[in-house]
C-alpha cells in the first residue's frame, strides 16, 4: 500500500509580498516525512476568497490530506474559515464549543472577548476542532482539510495536536500552563521534570507580552492521569495561570 | 493599468521532504515587489515531469510571468528543461551557445566537461539564455516562463540578470571574478571599490571549495566601459581567475 499524500496551502499576502518569510511549510514537511505521509505540493495564495477556494478544491480532490496555514485570526483579512466553508458548500456560524474555549481563555487572561475575537469561533458546522494550547482559538478539520493558524508556534502546537489523529495513534491529550518567565529561566527545571516523565512530551513556546518574556508550556501524552501529575508538579515549580 | 502578475514554481523533492529549507521564493518575492510585479502564487512540486508540466501550464496561462527555481543541474533528476519543452511542445537539444559557455567555464576552472555537464546545455530552441555569472550553466526564458537554478546564490545572480529585461530597463551587463579568499578578507577593499563606482552594482557570492573559502564577485551595470574599468581594478587588488 502506498503512503497517503498531502498538500500544504499557505494563505497570506504577507508571504507573497516578501515581507514575511514563510516557515510553516518547511516545519510540516519534516513532520509529514517523519510520520510517513508523502507531501506532494505546497501552494501559497493571497488573502483572496476566490484564489483560496480554487486552490482548496484542486488540492483536496488530489490528495489524502490538505493542511492550511494562515488566515484564521480576528481581522477582516482572515477569511480562511469562510473560504473553506464555501469550498465545501457548508454553513459557517459561531459554534458554541469554540466560543466557550475563547471565552474561558479571555476570562483567564483578562483580555476583552470582543466581536473581532468572536470571529475566531466561526467554524463550519461539521468540522472537528484542532486544539490550540497557546491562544485557544481553535483550528479545525473538515473532511480531509485541516485548517491551522499562521503564527509559527501556534501552527506547530496544532500540528502536534492533529498528526497523531491522522496517523492512527492513540489520541494525544494536552494541558498547558502560562509561566511569566523567560525560557532561559525555566529551562533547567523543565528539563528535570521532563526526565521524570519520559512518557510525556513537554513543549516550550516562548512569547513576549507587554515587553515581558513568558513561556507557554504544553504537556502532551496519552494518559490523562500522568499529564495531571506532571502539570501539578510544574505549577508548583512555577506558580502561574492555567490557561 | 494594473501591474503584471507572476507565479513562482519551485521544483525539488528535497523541499517537499523537509530536508532543504526553500529560500528563493522569499528572495524573489521581495525583488518582484520592488519592481512592481504582483506575485500571486507560489507552488512547490516534486521532480516529476507530469507534475511540473501540469503546474507550468496552469501558471503560464494565468500570469504575465512564471519564474522557476531548481532542476537544471547535471544529474538525472534535473528534468526542468525537459518539462518546459514538453509544456510548450517544442524540441530540446544541446544548444551551441550554451555549450560554448560551459566549455569556456570548465576550461578556465580545470574541471572536466563531461556528458553529465553537457546536459546543462540542453535548452529549448527558441529560448533566450539567462546569464549565470557564478557557474556558467545558463537559465533560459521561453515565452513567459523564466527557468533558473535552485542554488540560492546562482538563483539570485540570475534574477539580477533577468529582472531589468522584464521591466523595460536598459540591458544589464555583467562580468565576474573568482577570488580564492573569503568574503571577510575582501569586504573592506570591495566596499572601497564600490564607492568609486556608484553607477555599478558589485555582488559578492561566497563559496567553499575543497574546504577553502572563496568569493565570486559579479560587477553589473549598463556601461561596458565602466564595468571593464572596475573589473581591471578588482583583478589588480585580488589576483584571481576570471570565469
Amino acid at each position: 500500500m502506498s503512503n497517503p499524500t498531502a498538500a500544504i496551502l499557505i494563505i497570506g499576502d504577507e508571504i507573497l509580498s516578501g515581507r514575511t518569510r514563510e516557515a510553516n511549510a518547511h516545519y510540516l514537511a519534516g513532520e509529514l516525512t517523519r510520520v510517513g505521509i508523502d507531501l506532494r505540493e505546497i501552494r501559497v495564495v493571497p488573502d483572496d476568497a476566490q484564489a483560496i477556494v480554487a486552490a482548496l478544491n484542486a488540492l483536496r480532490s488530489a490528495h489524502t490530506h490538505v493542511f492550511t496555514s494562515g488566515g484564521i485570526g480576528p481581522t477582516h483579512d482572515d477569511i480562511t474559515a469562510d473560504a473553506v466553508a464555501r469550498a465545501f458548500g457548508v454553513e459557517l456560524d459561531v459554534r458554541e464549543d469554540a466560543r466557550a474555549l475563547l471565552a474561558a481563555h479571555y476570562a483567564a487572561s483578562g483580555l476583552e472577548f470582543n466581536a473581532a475575537r468572536l470571529r475566531m469561533a466561526c467554524i463550519p458546522a461539521d468540522a472537528s476542532l484542532i486544539d490550540n494550547p497557546i491562544s485557544a482559538a481553535p483550528g479545525f478539520s473538515l473532511g480531509n482539510v485541516h485548517v491551522m493558524a499562521g503564527v509559527p508556534n501556534i501552527f506547530q502546537a496544532m500540528v502536534a495536536s492533529l498528526l497523531p489523529r491522522l496517523t492512527g495513534g492513540r489520541p494525544v491529550l494536552s494541558q498547558s500552563l502560562r509561566i511569566d518567565r523567560g525560557e532561559g529561566v525555566i529551562a533547567e527545571g523543565l528539563a528535570a521534570l521532563a526526565a521524570q516523565f519520559p512518557d510525556l512530551s513537554m513543549g516550550s513556546y516562548p512569547f513576549i507580552r507587554n515587553g515581558a518574556y513568558g513561556t507557554n508550556i504544553v504537556i502532551r501524552g496519552t494518559d490523562p492521569v500522568r499529564i495531571d501529575a506532571a502539570m501539578t508538579r510544574l505549577a508548583a515549580l512555577y506558580p502561574g495561570e492555567p490557561e
